[in-house]
């Protein structure tokens, strides 16, 4: 699977961390050489930035400094990370990625998404050749959401209502871009869910690697 | 003095500093209400990510990670300190400002000068009413800032050729905006150099009031 970049995303508690780790197992398991990493975060100055962005109050920063400094750690995370691992033909499974800025800071504060793109266009480029998005009810995942505890909470306790909205910007950003999106019915058991995506991964990449060839 | 907003720049050892703090004191002296700050820094925010930006290794960021964290903090300190108090007619002396990204960032490295224009005209807008632009020759420079010392040592050693071209194109860059910039020699005594900008300031303060009355 070679140079395979994959994002996972989807609102608080619809289990995506664990499905990236079990995507990581699979592949791994069939002799893959898988990276997994996250987001906000993922390299050394990236995880400084992260700790800026998920700790303190609230309203620390304006919605226009938040995409900033997404922005910020997101280039290093794709400059010292991702794009050397995808240079090396390794597989690239990241949790949350520039979508996650759509949604949280494009759609929820102001309407910012056209300046969420705009930087991302100016300053980071890389998209990802998959994105998994795994749907489910905000009643489910705000259940699962809480069970965790830590102290990285200035996005935490949205609400069921907040929660709800996310959800259907979420299924309405995998409209935008249906060549890389891929939804998955993320209120089912999570060994069925991750059999599915490991089974729909292989296929899609066997495919990308077809056309590939033939292109190339 | 309504409103009114004066940047400092220069390189290290130009003595820029000096000069914001004696013309803070002899505009407080005639009855103006003056906000001295600073870049990278000058509100809560800013101050914490100048920590990331000044500390560490010279290779902790890349020049464009570094454009982006330069322009989040001018962001949280343009919304938090900047516009509020010249909403409330004070008059705002920044030591530092864009034009030191657009030298020490947008010159220096892989000529990203068109960067960090973009980013400023995205995310920043406010632009100084007038800069003083503290000239000196590079080895002076070098002298005075051996003399200091602190743990903000990520820019610092640039050695005497580097500084003659950040020198170069800070006088470049008072051409290229010939409307807010005023050079004044910095290799003087600091007390007629104070005196000068001082008077230079009130002048043109004078003259900017006496448009906006005729506009106004």
């Amino acid at each position: 699977m070679a140079g395979f970049f994959i994002t996972i995303e989807g609102i608080d508690g619809s289990g995506k961390s664990t499905q990236a780790r079990l995507l990581r197992d699979k592949l791994v398991e069939i002799g893959h050489d898988v990276i997994l990493t996250r987001e906000p975060g993922g390299s050394k100055g990236a995880e400084e930035i992260r700790s800026l962005l998920l700790q303190g109050n609230t309203d620390r920063w304006s919605a226009e400094t938040e995409i900033l400094l997404f922005t910020a750690a997101r280039r290093d995370h794709v400059e010292r990370l991702i794009e050397p691992a995808l240079i090396a033909d390794q597989t690239v499974i990241c949790d949350r990625f520039v979508d996650s800025t759509r949604i949280y800071q494009g759609y929820a504060h102001h309407n910012l998404r056209k300046l969420v793109d705009k930087l991302h266009n100016l300053m980071i480029f890389r998209n990802p050749d998959l994105t998994i998005l795994i749907d489910i009810d905000p009643t489910i995942g705000l259940k699962r959401s809480f069970a965790r505890s830590n102290h990285e909470t200035r996005f935490e306790n949205l609400g069921t209502a907040k929660q709800s909205i996310m959800r259907n910007n979420f299924l309405k950003l995998a409209n935008d871009f249906p060549d890389r999106f891929v939804v998955f019915d993320g209120e089912r058991d999570f060994g069925i869910i991750a059999k599915d995506i490991f089974s729909y991964v292989t296929k899609f990449n066997a495919t990308q690697t077809t056309a590939k060839t033939h292109n190339g």
